[in-house]
């Protein structure tokens, strides 16, 4: 076995098991995709993408979107990685009554518990979160849904 | 083509594209006409008006208001401009089990659910809101809802 | 001694020991009169009046007015009645080694350490405050204390 | 001169003088120019970008920059168009005994009285505010400054 077929040994396993951060590249790939399909179907979306460590990675505002949507997104993807769930399941465990009903205060108010913030997963990790508002509940949740499907396959996340 | 007939085409021109701010003229004229109405009808409020940009324009407290209302009128006024909608509107969208249920937590708690607060629209576009604390809620939807009417008849707002 | 003179002498007694507050009409006419001379010296204000509560009466934002400045002269009316002193007497306290060096920290922020900010004040008792932020600190302490002059002569404060 | 032909001229002068913002498109567009000069110069840098409402457009976050330069980027933005200035004017106007000490403790702690901050000016209008945090104070100035200059290249403002 020569060195370069142990190096590439070696990064494949570091690959798996390593720490790893969505880079900015990646989040400017994937606001850029939820953009376009955004515009598609009508929605002016605030887009953003947080790392491993629930700190921001980057934040687009499409011309016109709500002004109250930049906390918004961002608390999402701030939401999905501190919790690692997506923010329509949260959503489910926060009503009065639910298992979690009350965490919408905690927090400094940064939980958000309705759809449209999806963690973003690799190997079972959470490398990042994606945050999209900007339309409906249900538009919010597909856009976060259609990100997170298109960095598992732009990134071959598993 | 005379004089007249160019000022309008400009005038026209001007409204499609040009973007607009409400003055601080037109604010005061605003909050004056709803502070009449509310004496009319034996409400002390407070009465606020934001820009297109979320930022206030003027705040008036009537004498003897409820001291929570500066913040509750303040904030009116900036959701109604912050999500374009009428708090009156957003408050049925925000009750448990609701599609932005908990967005009442998330914005550093500047966003108000319940009724008083109304975008001021102009040809589609959001030139401001109008925020109104002091009475019933019912009150308050109505006073907002008349300002808005107001300027919509004052300003020639279509 | 007849009706109205009783009333007469029950209305000077009150005036001078009672409680008084700014009302919202002597506040707009305050803050009108030091728009038109931001105006006539070429500064666009942000004017702010608050009652002895240190609660807020009125804020007007004049066209184009920095959007710091509302902050700014909300606070500056808040600091003049909550400490009885202009800011620019405070600011002379607050600096490093003054007396008061760090009270810019306590209040959860809200006291202004500079010039701007004018107590408004009737035998003695502080009636409320006045803050102007928009153009110099000359200019805003200027207006300020123009506004206050006003108030003495206009409403009779001695 | 028909309706058109005048309906042209005068979009062409609104488009000239009226109200404008930045868009995201050019918000991206400076970022990644400003991006590439902070990689030349070794800088990690977080660069935001607001509109002339103060009110967030983008921000990106360079691998491995500093956790708190999120904020600073943010707020250096916000701060040069709150304040219609750069953050490195604003520092020589607020350190101790300045005409405005202080004011890094108005705003909810949103102003930053240190270099990085620089307003995006078009005919003597703040269309919107540039922030970049990473470097030193020098380089984060050099920064801004680099990205204000591609502005008025780039997008024929003067």
């Amino acid at each position: 076995m020569d060195k370069r077929q142990i190096e590439q040994i070696v990064a494949s396993v570091v690959g798996q098991t390593g720490e790893k951060r969505i880079t900015l590249e990646q989040a400017k790939f994937l606001m850029e995709r939820v953009e376009e399909r955004a515009k598609e179907i009508g929605v002016k979306a605030v887009v953003a993408v947080f790392d491993s460590g629930a700190n921001p990675v980057a934040v687009h505002c499409m011309e016109d979107a709500f002004l109250a949507s930049y906390d918004i997104a961002f608390q999402k993807a701030y939401t999905a990685v501190a919790l690692k769930m997506s923010t329509i399941q949260l959503k489910g465990l926060s009503q009065p009554g639910g298992a979690l009903y009350g965490i919408q205060n905690t927090n400094q108010g940064r939980i958000v518990i309705f759809g449209g913030g999806e963690p973003l997963v690799h190997n079972g990790r959470v490398l990042g979160g994606l945050g999209v508002s900007g339309g409906t509940e249900e538009q919010d949740t597909a856009l976060a849904e259609y990100g997170k499907q298109i960095a598992k396959e732009a990134f071959s996340w598993q």
